[in-house]
């Protein structure tokens, strides 16, 4: 739940992300957790995630077989011995999914993500910004098909990666920049994977005023709360994308917040006024549990705070804004720090 | 030129594959066309083809490197040398594509093809037929990207495959069923290419009457001669599909002939009644040199006949009707041979 909060709407439904962990630490045994400190630096870690739509991801089961087809996969290729596991991004699945396949593959996880929090586009990662290659991606279906990739640019993997997730039914595995620990310490958000289960911890311990016990731990901002009186949402290209609009309720009567979505919520809307937008995180939680509620999840009718919160650092250099920043969507406008915007 | 009469409409415009083919030998030397019988039991045949809409074929060119970066990751993968490629199928370029990449990576061609003919489908094999898998399939674009397939069925390949080639933008180059040449024996068209290369010479040769000729030397027969009336023709889902109308001329006015293809020709109709259909080969020829056009470049107004000659023998059985018929294309027609149609 607390890899959800920093999805930002992505990364795939906790509730699912914790079934599928709870089945394989049940069956599998207990993960390890480490450090990148505990690592050797010349140990290989291979990131993973789940690729698709989300609103797919709801049901279509993997089989269990995929972590372990990736990681044959990749320690053929490159000759070598995958020392670790970790994620791809944070998300109620891609932020447990390291467990997953940890379990059946015997490796332990490790600290770290590529993101920080979720971004729908597989160039979108730390280690793209630092110049670590995507290649090889691997990605394979709960049928058996795996598919190798090895491309010019991360770009291009996700221009193929995108349309063969389709043609799999439009969710699959994957790995991709595989990576020594010495690379991951720069080129990795160092320390996501514990942050994450802190702030999952302080949501499952009921606080008086959830929203803000929330907001205190993640230096994030309410925008809004409300009621969803409007949800637009397609199933296409391999992406969710839609909009949902927020009528304020209580304090917030009379006010309209929109959220625009590919998978992730990209920007918030209030009377044409941006409020707040990628690289920094955007999301929906429920008002009285502030428990994160994920884009495919949204639904006329249901009570919502919305709340904002930084971006780790490393997405606010120049570089990173051409990367993720609200252009790269199709938004004609610059990107302004949240706490700029709130602060 | 003989490759593209046997591909029934497909695998590629033969001026184009002459081109290539050209420049390849003037580059890299000739190359040897070898018997299955003159290599070992053992080594390792490579069939390779251009994949993707013969329309965007003819605008959008290799690189040269295609051939040996297909071979290197094969070798990779399968921990063994190759030592000869093979055609995929026949055709204006996929009968010669394998001498380009034969210059290129200094193997010799070997005298057989997986088709007798061409088929727009990865799965339309002898390969297939026989039980061969298709794996690994690689494929790579101009640009220098590669994708490398471990399927559980051929039709998954083809289905996964198409939509890379078409994020690749309509074409790609690859290999795919490596087998060994005791395989082949069993699991290809033997001695198909160095057959396609006599009706190649034929139609070199100026005949008083090259259709008769023609026809004479692949047990073809005429349909119609006439003149192209209409051209329907989409580039789509990484195929060309669509459909021309002969009118009839001299001895054939009155008579209309419709052609229904994708990337080949798959069945010719005359007032609803089919009369040649897949998995016999249907070739539309100018009809002054009998030299063949292929889909991509029928164009109103042309004068063509339209032959029909029976496939290889391998396709004839109800597995392969199952593999290759009509029913396979849609058409809710029982496959008869062409010879009993018209003999």
């Amino acid at each position: 739940m607390g890899a959800s909060v920093f999805g930002g709407g992505g990364g795939g439904d906790p509730y699912m992300g914790g079934l599928m962990a709870g089945q394989a630490i049940e069956t599998g045994g207990e993960v390890e957790l480490v450090a990148l400190d505990s690592l050797d630096d010349d140990d290989l870690i291979l990131p993973v995630a789940m690729v698709g739509a989300p609103t797919v991801m709801a049901e279509k089961f993997l089989s269990g077989d995929e972590g372990a087809r990736l990681r044959t996969e990749i320690e053929q290729t490159l000759g070598r011995r995958v020392s670790a596991v970790a994620c791809g991004e944070l998300g109620g699945i891609n932020g447990v999914i390291p467990v997953t396949w940890a379990t059946n593959t015997g490796l332990p996880m490790v600290d770290c993500d590529l993101m920080g929090r979720a971004f729908p586009e597989l160039q979108m990662t730390t280690a793209a910004l630092a110049g670590i290659s995507i290649n090889p991606v691997v990605m394979t279906d709960e049928r058996g098909n795996l598919v190798k990739f090895d491309t010019i640019t991360p770009e291009w993997a996700e221009k193929m990666v995108r349309t063969v997730v389709t043609s799999m039914g439009g969710e699959a595995s994957m790995c991709l920049y595989p990576m020594t620990v010495a690379q991951a310490k720069e080129a990795t958000v160092v320390g996501s994977v514990s942050r994450a289960m802190e702030v999952g911890r302080l949501l499952l311990e009921a606080a008086d005023d959830p929203i803000a016990a929330l907001c205190a731990s993640v230096d994030g901002y309410a925008l809004i709360e409300g009621k969803i009186v409007d949800v637009e949402r397609q199933t296409t290209e391999g992406f969710s994308r839609g909009s949902v609009t927020i009528e304020g309720t209580g304090g917030h009567n009379g006010r309209f917040l929109r959220l625009e979505f590919q998978n992730e919520n990209l920007v918030a809307m209030e009377d044409g006024r941006v409020v707040a937008s990628v690289p920094d995180i955007i999301t929906a939680v429920d008002v009285h549990t502030a428990r994160p509620i994920v884009t495919e999840q949204l639904r006329y009718g249901q009570r919502v705070s919305v709340i904002a919160l930084p971006c780790d650092p490393i997405w606010r250099s120049p570089e990173a804004i051409e990367l993720v920043g609200p252009r790269v969507f199709s938004y004609d406008i610059d990107y302004v720090p949240v706490e700029e915007l709130h602060g």
